[in-house]
């Protein structure tokens, strides 16, 4: 298979979250780290909806670590709030894969965006490596 | 006092964090979600070596979430690493704050660099507000 | 309402946590720590089956901070596991009420039990209080 | 060497933890859950005390997984709190190694104490099995 230097991508998926008591901080906010396991929780879900699974991708010998990750906060989530994370993968280029997150409240209302890259990682050289044919041929059909 | 719409600053501090067990992920690195809690200690103890203290800005109404954060990844960090991070306080502008991050392994090697900017908000009225005269006096002295 | 001093009780709820990413540790388990976090959640759980809502619980103000907490660890769990975690509440004694809890894994392996206590505490007085009526009618109904 | 079926042990030493921002919950205290990793520390740097790395002793095959946990909590702890935990090595008994643990506020006032036990755990077999030749020495030298 040829991997095409750009992959762009349009795939969106859905989950919802409910805000743990320890999420939160002493202003009565999520605190703005926790966000970044929601979107991890995000991206896995998406990927499991193409068929994919992360886990099982580890364990074939590719990890996927985070290179960026950048978010933007528009309104606090509070405490037990089911929030409703819209996951897109945007593009898979050269190694890097590239995932666009939205985070709504229980109104409906944007509280957040963010995006991040990971890079495909082969287990034993620890080097950047294309991902998996699997996951394009999922991607891509 | 007038504050002036932008206060462009570069006051440098830095500080040492001992990686924790927990903090690591099943790759062995730190998972990427909890170096926001580390570039939280290094900005508040940027402020307290102003003589600034976050608590009780707090304390005395103002709160300041995280407006935009973002980060990029170099290196992984480790069980048990001590690393170091530089924190810039890079400006003051408007109801904001920015602060940069770079954060170096015990080998001097910079593992990743990262900005956060913060809103000083009022704690009655939840609207954002000018940073506090002690902070401003603090910060251009 | 006079309340008995002692409230035994079998109420049991089951509950299912898919295991995070950022949950794990290096070795490759779930860190000891974060099983806190799935336990608050199975509790909170527990009384929304009741018709009990925590979240409007504290807004009434009464906060129900732990006591005691005490795990004993059988088998590690790992990565997107789908823990299922049954929660039974034990008793109402006094300020404070009693929860179990057991832990199994997807094959339906015992993985842990806990126990957790907490107190009903006054949120302006920071005193400990009588559980609320609404709680001990839908308890014993 | 002969390992005595039980060792029993007063080794005591100190730590000071400031409390992290997200390391509180939306009552305003540290989160139940998070103790965890403060003992956690505690007890790397009681061993790292006694010259004994336990990022050394997990890269020469041996784990140390959490077997049983328990804490009774006194007292809450705030944001930006400068803990004190005392952290006692209590026993090697087979298997295992006991850890008892107070933390103590800025006032002296002790606000919770715990108990952890861990088994040694061969990195290869899984299995559990005798501490270390060296940590034997070093604890009863």
């Amino acid at each position: 298979m040829i991997l095409k230097s750009i992959l762009a991508l349009m795939i969106q998926t859905e989950i919802q979250i409910r805000v743990r008591y320890g999420e939160t901080d002493r202003m009565g906010y999520v605190y703005y780290g926790n966000y970044a396991q929601y979107f991890e929780v995000a991206r896995v879900e998406a990927l499991r909806e193409l068929g994919v699974s992360y886990r099982k991708m580890e364990e074939d010998g590719i990890m996927l670590p985070v290179h960026t990750y950048s978010v933007k906060f528009i309104q606090p989530a509070f405490y037990d709030d089911l929030l409703t994370i819209r996951t897109r993968i945007l593009k898979i280029a050269g190694t890097r894969i590239y995932f666009g997150f939205d985070s709504y409240n229980e109104k409906g209302e944007l509280i957040n965006t963010a995006e991040v890259s990971l890079v495909f990682v082969n287990a034993v050289t620890k080097k950047p490596c294309p991902p998996p044919d699997d996951l394009l041929l999922r991607l891509t059909n």
